[in-house]
C-alpha cells in the first residue's frame, strides 16, 4: 500500500474538497490522513478504472479548521463544494437540487482510522417534495421513490437533526400509505424541531456535512479516541457521494464481500447479497442475505448473485483480483447493482481472524503477491497468542459473572475448588478445576498445577499467580476484584450470584471474563502455515529468543516452539516436589552447617536428574539456571495445622518451629533476604547447587549429548556479592569437571533486577560472564511497586492517566528501560563479550521485545507458550526499524 | 605540619638509612611515609635543635623490599647502617660494640600511622658481657649497669627470640645476686632458643631489626591493619637511637607530658615523671610517677620536675613552646634527663578528649597559631557527637549485657519496660524508663516519647526506632539480636541473665552496649569555645544546614543549634496524638468521600496549630512539610483488644474492621499505597494538609513573622504523579491566599526517593521547584534492602568485606549517591533554578555530606542533635576539597 506523506497529500489538489469520478481522482489511497480511509479508497478505486459512483471528499483539514475557528468552515468552501458538485453532476449526467433530473448524494463520515461513534450515513440527500414526483415519473416505481424519501427524512431526523429513532419505529408503518407515512415523518421533524423538514437539497446537503463534523466531538467518539489514543487533531473526513440504488427492481441488488474467506483464510471469494435492497439491509441483518456464489455450500445456492446475476458476478470476480493485487491485500468490499450496473462503494483491508491473517500471508508471499517482510508486519503478536490457546466461542451466548485482569490466556472450564489439596484430589479422579483463591503461593503450586486454571481476588499482571500460570501455560485471571471470596463457607460472590465449590465455571485468560457454566470453545491449529511464517520471521530477526523453563516438560514446549534455549530456569520450583520439600525444610531448619550440609545432600541427586532432564530437552542450547532465589519463610508452612504437622515430622517442638518462622519473617519480603545473599549466608547452598549443575552436565556429555550450563546469580546490587558467589560455583565446576574427567564450557553470569547492579554494571560486568535483566524485580525496585499489592494502585493510575500502562507488562522505557539501557551499556564497557538478555515478564510483550532490540540487547527469555509471540515480535522490531509499517497503524 | 610529598622525601638522601643527630637530620616531619610517625618527628626535632640523641631510621621502603624479596634486606643496607652508626658514634663520642666505650642504642618500630600490635622497644642493646665491665668502671653504678643487662636479656629474649616474658618473670629476682640473676636470664635464652644470647653487638642489632619487619606482619598487627583500613604497603620504618639513661641517679629522670591538658583542653602543661627511671617505669605504672609541676594540683607538689629539678623544668617549658609553634598543635612528649642533660624522645600530635579538642582548636586561633580553617579539621564530626551526648563514664566498672547497633547516641537509664503504655505511665510517675521492644511501630510514638531510651531485638540502624529516635535525640539501641524478649513473661534474657520488667538497666546509645543497673554518667558543656568553633566553620561551609523536625520542641532545639530551616517535616508524626487519632481513623474508615472530609474536617484545625507552632519557631526561615506519606494501615490496630476497642469507639463491627485493616494490609508495604499514591487516590487529604499549611502560613504573617512554607510530595516515580499533587495544593493555596488576602511566596516540590524519579528527574523538575533526595527510600529501593529486614543481612556483609558501610548510614557514593548525582544534574538541566537537597539519614553523616557538598546540592537535613555535627561536616568538605588534611588521617 502506498506510503502517506504529507508532501504527496499537497499534490494535484490545493483546496479542501476532492473530486473523484468518471475515472479520474483528485486523491488516492496514500492521502488516507487528509481524505480518510473510506476516501482514499474511493479515489484509488475510481483512478485504478473501477466503477465508483461520482463524488467528493471535504478533507480532515476543514474538520480541524472547524473547530479552530469557533465551528466555521474556511472561504471558500461553498463555492469549491459547488464547484466539484458540477464535476459530479457532469459524470453522472443528472442535476443536484433539479427538479426534472435529480442528483442524489449519501453524505459519509471518513476518519484516517475505523472510528465507531461517528455519525451514521445519510442516503438519498437532495430528494424533496418536488423532485419525488419527478423520481417517480422517471423510474416508474412508486414504492422504491417513496421508500427513498422516507428512508431520507428518518436518517436525516435521526442523524442531523437528533430526532430519536424510535420515534418513527413506534409508528406502525402498515396502517399508513405512502403518502401519509411521509406525512407522518414530517410532522416528528416538526414537533421535535420546531422546524419544517428541509426541502432546499443544499439545506441538506450542508445540514448533513455539518452533523458529520460535529459528530468527530460526540461523548462516544472522544471517549473511543482516548481508549484507543488517537489524537483529536486527526479530524474526519466528510464523503459527498452520488447515489446509487440496489432497490430498483429485480436487476438490482447490494451486498458485501471478502476476497478471501475472513475466519479461514482459505483463498476463495466469500459473500453476501441481496436483491432489490440498500446496503443497510444486508448490514442490518432484517432480512437473510444469500450467498454470493456457488461456492459457499448453501441451501441458497440459486439464489447466489453467480445464478442470479452471472455477468455482474463475473465483473466483481475480476474486480476482487484487481483489489488484492492493488491492495496487495484481502479486501472486504461492498457494491450495489443498480438496473445491471455494477458500482463499488468501498474497498477496505479486510477484518480476518488470526488464523486467517496467517493463511493469507503465507499464500500471498506464495503468490509472489507480497514479501515476507510485508508478510511479517501483517499479524500482531497478540493474534499469535490467541492462537496458542483455546479460545472462548463469542457466537456463543455467556453469562459472564465478573472480568478480572488477562494474565494468561486459554479458555478453560471445570469445578471451583478453594483450596490446593482439593484442585490436586479432583485432578487425580479425571475431574477438571479452577483454582479460585485469594492469591497464589508457592505452596499453591501443585494445585495450579493440577487445575485447569487460576482465578485470583488480588495481585496484578505479574502476581505469582500470573507469572506461574502463564509459565505454566495455564489459563489465569488475577485481580479479579469484583469477586468476594469466603474460604469458610466455601463458596464466592460476584455481584448478586454466589458461586459454591463444585459448581461449574469457565475462566477465559484472555478476556479476563469469568463465565458461569461451560462455554463453548474453539482451537486454532498450529501447524502448516503458522510454522511456515513464523520462520520468515527467523529469517529477518536478531534477537535470539530463549525461553523461561523450569522443568523437562516445560522445556520440551519451548523446543516445539523453537525457543533457542533456556533463559531462566528457577530451581526453586523445583523444591515443592512431594519428596523434595521435607528435604528443604530440613535444611531451613538446620541448626548447624553440618545439619544443612546433610539435608542439602538429600536434594543433591533430585536437582541433578532435573537438570539432566533439562539438560537433554536443551541438546546444543545454552541453559541458564538461576540459583535459589526466594526467601527461606516460603517454603515453610504458616497454618496452625501445617505447622503441627511439620514439627512432628521434623521432631521438633511447634514453638520451636514457630520461632524459626517467626524469625524468618520479614516486614517486606521482597527486599528481603533473598537471592544472592541467602547464598552468600549458607554458601554450602550454592554449592550443592552448583555441584548439581555440574554433574548433571558431565553426564549428559558423557552421553554425547552438547551441554551449555550458564549458572545465573540473582539479586545482585554489589560486584563482591556476584563474585563471593562466582568463586564458590567457579571452585565447584572444577572439582566436578576433574572427577568426570571431562571439560564443560560454562558461563557465570548475574541477574540484574536491582537498580544498583544496573548503576554500576561496569564493576559487574568485569567479574561476569553475561546480564540477565530481571526486568519484573527491576521493574517494582525502579518505581517502588510491590507487584503483590499495586493492584490497588495501577487501575486507578491508568484511569487517572498517570501511567499510560501497566509496567509490569509493558516495559516502561524512560526509567526502567533507563536502567537496562545503562546497564547493557556499561556492563560491554568493561566487557565488551558480555551476553546481554532479558528474562523478566516483558520478554514476551512484543513493545519491551521492540526496546530490547534497540537497546541491542542478545537475546529475550519468555515463558514456552509466548515464544511464538517473540519471535515475530522480534522480527517486526527490525521491520520497524528499518521503517515497515506496523500493524498497530495499518 | 609540613605537607609530605614523595619527591620532597627523595631529596637529602637517596639511600634507606636516615641520620639525625647533633643537630643535623636526614629527614624531616614532613617524611612520615618513609620514616614513619616517630622517626620523621626525631628527625624534625633535631633539625629545630632539640637535643634529641642521635640515630638513624631505616626507611619504609626497606620493609616493603623485605617482604617483596623473599624476607632480604637490599644490597648494601649494611654498609649503608654502619655509616651512618659511625656518625651517630662521631656525634654521641662512643663506639657501638667498643669495649671501652661502648654506644648502646634502642631499637623500635615506627610505621606511618601507630600501630598496635607491632614489635615493642628492644633497649640497651650493644651491651654484653665485654661492655658490661666498662660501663661499671665508667659509671660506678653496678646496680644501674647490671639493670640495663637483665632488661636488655629479657627485652631481646621476649621481643626477637620469642621466649614468653613469663619465663623471666617466674624467677624470684629477690634470691639472686645481680651476676646470678643474669646466669638465670641467659640459661633461660639457651633452653627456649638452643642457642646462647648473642653477645656481638651487631648480631644484636640485627636481630632487633628483623623482628621489626616481621612483627609488620604479625598476626595482630594484620588484623588491627585490617579493621582500620590501612593497607599493608605502607610498611615499618625502623629508629635506631643511642642510648640516655634517666635511672642513672638522682640527676637522672623520665617523663611524659602534654603540652596542654589532655581532659579540658586549658592551656597548661600537664605531665609525670619519675626521678631515676627509665621509660617504661612511668607507662607501666610499677612506680606512682610524681606531677610534673606545681600547677597541678596534688599531694607530691614537693616532688615535681619543676621543684626537683628546676633547670631541666625550664629547658621543658622552652621545648613545650617550641615544638607546640613548630607543629602548630598540642603535642604529647616524652623525655629523659640523664645526670642532669634534658634529652627528648618522641614529640607527637597528642591525643584528647572532644572537650579539649575544640578548646585547643579555638584557644590556638586566638593565639594566632592556626587559623579557623586548620581549626575546624581538628576535629572529627564524631567527636561533636559525643559532646552533645551524655556519655557513660568508662572509668566505671560496667556489667554489660549485651552489645547491639549503636543508632542514637546519648547513656541513659530506666526502668525496664515492654510495652509503650507503661512508658507513659511511668513518665507520669516521674520515673525513667527503658522501652524494651522486638521493633517499634507508629504505635509506640508516645511511648518512645515517654522513655528515656529505646532498646530493640531487631532492626537496623534506619528502622523505625533508630530514625524516631535520633530525631527526638533519644538514646537508642536496635539490633541487639542477642537478647531475646518475651512479652508474655515480662522479661528479656541475655545470655544467661534474665531481666525482668522493672529492673534497671543503662543504654549506651553511642556504643550500643547495654548495662545492668544504672551507669555513671558525664556530660560535656555545649558553650563558650564550643558554639566559637562552630562558627567557624559556619563561615566556611557553602552547603545550608536544615534540620527535620516534626514538631515546635524539635523545631526550636534546631534552631538553637543554627538549623537554617526545617528540610522535613513529616505530618504523619502528628497524626498520633490521641485527640488525633481519632479523627485519622474515622477519615481511614470512612466508605465515602463525604465521610472522609467530614473527619479531614476534624483534623484540619490540628494540623493548622502544629504549622503555627513550627513557623513561628522557624521565622524567617523556610519549612519543607510533607504531604502524608505512610501506609493508612498502620494508623489503624492490629491487635484483637484494641481492635475490638476502636469498632466500639467507631461503631461499627468487629468484622467490618477487620475487613478494612486486612484489605489495607500489604506483602510489601514498602512498596505500597503510601505518599503521593495516597494523595491521588484521595484528593481530599492533599487538600486538607494544604490548606492547614496555607493557613497557618497566612495567620503567622498577619502577625508579623515571616514565613517561607514548601510543600514536599513524598514517593513520587513519575511526573504526572507530581503533577497531579501540585495542581491541588496550588488551587488551595490559591483559595486561602485570597481569603486571607495576603500573598505568601511558597514552593512545591518533590521528594526524591525512588529511582525512577532520579531516572526521570529531567520531567519531574520541569513541573517542580525543589527536590529533596529521601535518601533513606532511596536506599532500600537502590539496592533492594528492606530497612526494617536488613539487619539479618548487613553485619553478615561487613564482615564478609562485601559492604564497606552500613549504607543507611553512610551514603553509598556509587550506586545511590550515582542516583543522586544524575537526579541533581538532570533535575538542573530542565529546570536551573531548582533548589536541591538531601533529607535521608545521610544528611547528617559527615561522608554522605562531603558528598552532597561534592555534587553540588544546596543544603543537607537531619536531625536536630546532628546539625552541629553537619555545620562542621560541611565545613570541612570545602577544605577537604581545596586540599585540606582530614582529620582522618593526621
Amino acid at each position: 500500500m502506498a506510503k502517506s506523506s504529507s508532501k504527496k497529500e499537497k499534490m494535484g489538489n490545493t483546496g479542501n474538497v476532492y473530486f473523484f469520478g468518471g475515472g479520474e481522482a483528485d486523491g488516492d489511497a496514500g492521502m488516507k490522513n487528509l481524505l480518510g480511509g473510506k476516501g482514499a479508497n474511493l479515489h484509488e478505486m475510481t483512478k485504478i478504472g473501477i466503477s465508483v459512483p461520482a463524488g467528493f471528499t471535504i478533507s480532515t483539514e476543514v474538520c480541524n479548521y472547524y473547530y479552530k475557528n469557533n465551528q466555521k468552515y474556511p472561504d471558500g468552501l461553498e463555492n469549491e463544494v459547488k464547484e466539484k458538485l458540477q464535476k459530479v453532476e457532469k459524470v453522472m449526467n443528472k442535476k443536484f437540487g433539479d427538479k426534472n433530473n435529480p442528483l442524489l448524494v449519501s453524505v459519509r463520515s471518513g476518519a484516517r482510522a475505523s472510528m465507531p461513534g461517528m455519525m451514521d450515513t445519510v442516503l438519498n440527500i437532495g430528494l424533496n417534495d418536488d423532485s419525488l414526483e419527478t423520481l417517480i415519473a422517471e423510474t416508474g416505481d412508486v414504492r422504491f421513490v417513496y421508500d427513498c424519501y422516507r428512508r431520507l427524512i428518518q436518517m436525516y431526523g435521526d442523524v442531523v437533526l437528533g430526532v430519536p429513532k424510535t420515534e418513527f419505529d413506534k409508528l406502525d408503518a402498515s396502517k399508513f400509505s405512502r403518502e401519509a407515512l411521509i406525512v407522518e415523518y414530517k410532522k416528528i421533524i416538526k414537533e421535535h424541531t420546531k422546524k419544517d423538514f428541509p426541502q432546499d437539497p443544499f439545506d441538506q446537503l450542508w445540514g448533513a456535512v455539518g452533523a458529520v463534523f460535529e459528530s468527530w466531538n460526540s461523548e462516544r467518539a472522544k471517549t473511543y479516541r482516548e481508549l484507543n489514543k488517537i489524537p483529536s487533531e486527526w479530524g474526519t473526513a466528510v464523503n459527498v457521494q452520488s447515489m446509487v440504488f440496489g432497490n430498483m427492481g429485480d436487476t438490482s441488488g447490494t451486498g458485501v464481500a471478502f476476497t478471501r474467506h475472513p475466519a479461514t483464510g482459505e483463498n476463495v471469494f466469500f459473500g453476501e447479497w441481496l436483491p432489490n435492497a440498500q446496503g443497510e439491509d444486508v448490514v442490518a441483518g432484517i432480512r437473510t442475505p444469500y450467498p454470493i456464489n456457488i461456492a459457499q455450500n448453501s441451501k441458497e445456492k440459486a439464489n447466489s448473485l453467480e445464478q442470479k446475476m452471472p455477468e455482474s458476478y463475473k465483473e466483481l470476480i475480476k474486480i476482487r483480483s484487481n483489489l488484492e493485487k492493488h491492495y496487495k491485500d484481502m479486501q472486504d468490499i461492498e457494491f450495489t447493482i443498480e438496473k445491471g450496473k455494477l458500482w463499488m462503494l468501498q474497498t477496505r483491508n479486510a477484518k480476518r481472524t488470526p488464523v486467517a491473517a496467517v493463511k493469507v500471508a503465507v499464500d500471498m508471499v506464495k503468490e509472489k503477491m507480497i514479501s515476507k517482510e510485508e508478510a511479517i508486519m501483517r499479524l500482531s503478536p497478540s493474534d499469535i497468542d490467541l492462537m496458542l490457546h483455546p479460545m472462548l466461542d463469542h457466537t456463543a451466548k455467556l453469562e459472564v459473572l465478573a472480568v478480572g485482569l488477562p494474565a494468561s490466556p486459554g479458555a478453560v472450564s471445570g469445578e471451583v475448588v478453594f483450596t490446593p489439596e482439593e484442585a490436586v484430589a479432583l485432578k487425580a479422579k479425571g475431574r477438571p478445576s479452577i483454582l479460585v483463591r485469594f492469591e497464589t503461593s508457592p505452596e499453591d503450586i501443585a494445585g495450579m498445577a493440577s487445575a485447569e486454571g487460576v482465578l485470583t481476588q488480588r495481585g496484578g499482571m505479574t502476581s505469582h499467580a500470573a507469572v506461574v500460570a502463564r509459565g505454566m501455560g495455564k489459563a489465569c485471571i488475577v485481580g479479579c476484584e469484583t469477586i468476594s471470596i469466603n474460604y469458610d463457607k466455601n463458596e464466592f460472590t460476584a455481584g448478586k450470584n454466589t458461586i459454591k465449590a463444585g459448581e461449574i465455571i469457565t475462566i477465559d485468560g484472555g478476556s479476563g471474563k469469568v463465565i458461569r457454566g461451560e462455554a463453548p470453545r474453539v482451537r486454532a491449529s498450529l501447524k502448516g502455515e503458522f510454522g511456515e511464517f513464523l520462520e520468515y520471521a527467523d529469517g529477518i530477526r536478531r534477537l535470539g529468543i530463549r525461553t523461561n523453563a523450569d522443568n523437562p516438560e516445560s522445556a520440551k514446549v519451548a523446543r516445539e516452539f523453537k525457543a533457542e534455549g533456556i533463559g531462566l530456569c528457577r530451581t526453586e520450583h523445583m523444591f515443592f516436589g512431594k519428596d523434595r520439600i521435607k528435604a528443604v525444610r530440613e535444611m531451613i531448619l538446620a541448626d548447624s552447617e553440618v545439619h544443612r550440609r546433610k539435608a542439602l545432600d538429600k536434594l543433591l541427586p533430585m536437582q541433578k536428574e532435573d537438570f539432566i532432564g533439562i539438560f537433554k530437552e536443551m541438546a546444543g542450547f545454552p541453559v541458564i539456571i538461576r540459583t535459589l532465589d526466594p526467601p527461606l519463610h516460603e517454603f515453610l508452612p504458616h497454618k496452625a495445622l501445617q505447622i503441627k504437622e511439620l514439627s512432628e515430622e521434623m521432631g521438633i517442638t511447634e514453638d520451636k518451629l514457630r520461632d524459626k518462622i517467626s524469625s524468618l519473617s520479614e516486614l517486606n519480603p521482597m527486599l528481603g533476604h533473598r537471592g544472592c545473599r541467602l547464598g552468600i549466608s549458607y554458601p554450602e547452598i550454592t554449592e550443592m547447587q552448583a555441584r548439581a549443575v555440574f554433574e548433571a552436565a558431565c553426564e549428559v556429555k558423557l552421553k554425547g549429548i552438547e551441554v551449555i550450563p550458564e549458572i545465573m546469580i540473582p539479586v545482585v546490587s554489589e560486584a563482591r556479592e556476584f563474585l563471593n558467589q562466582r568463586e564458590i560455583v567457579d571452585r565447584v565446576a572444577k572439582e566436578v569437571m576433574a572427577k568426570y574427567g571431562i571439560t564443560i564450557k560454562y558461563m557465570v553470569g548475574t541477574m540484574i533486577e536491582i537498580p544498583r547492579a544496573a548503576l554500576t554494571a561496569e564493576k559487574i560486568a568485569d567479574k561476569a560472564d553475561f546480564f540477565s535483566f530481571g526486568t519484573n524485580d527491576l521493574t517494582q525496585t525502579t518505581f517502588g511497586f510491590s507487584r503483590d499489592d499495586v493492584g490497588k494502585i495501577l487501575p486507578d493510575y491508568i484511569a487517572k492517566g498517570i501511567l499510560k500502562n501497566d509496567p509490569f507488562q509493558q516495559l516502561d522505557v524512560i526509567g526502567v528501560g533507563e536502567l537496562v539501557r545503562m546497564g547493557a551499556e556499561r556492563g560491554r564497557k568493561a566487557n565488551p563479550k558480555l551476553e546481554v538478555g532479558i528474562c523478566g515478564e516483558h520478554g514476551g510483550d512484543p513493545h519491551s521485545i521492540e526496546f530490547c532490540h534497540k537497546v541491542g540487547l542478545n537475546y529475550v527469555s519468555c515463558s514456552p507458550y509466548r515464544v511464538p509471540i517473540a519471535r515475530l515480535a522480534a522480527a517486526q522490531a527490525v521491520l520497524k526499524e528499518k521503517g515497515g509499517e506496523s500493524y498497530g497503524t495499518a
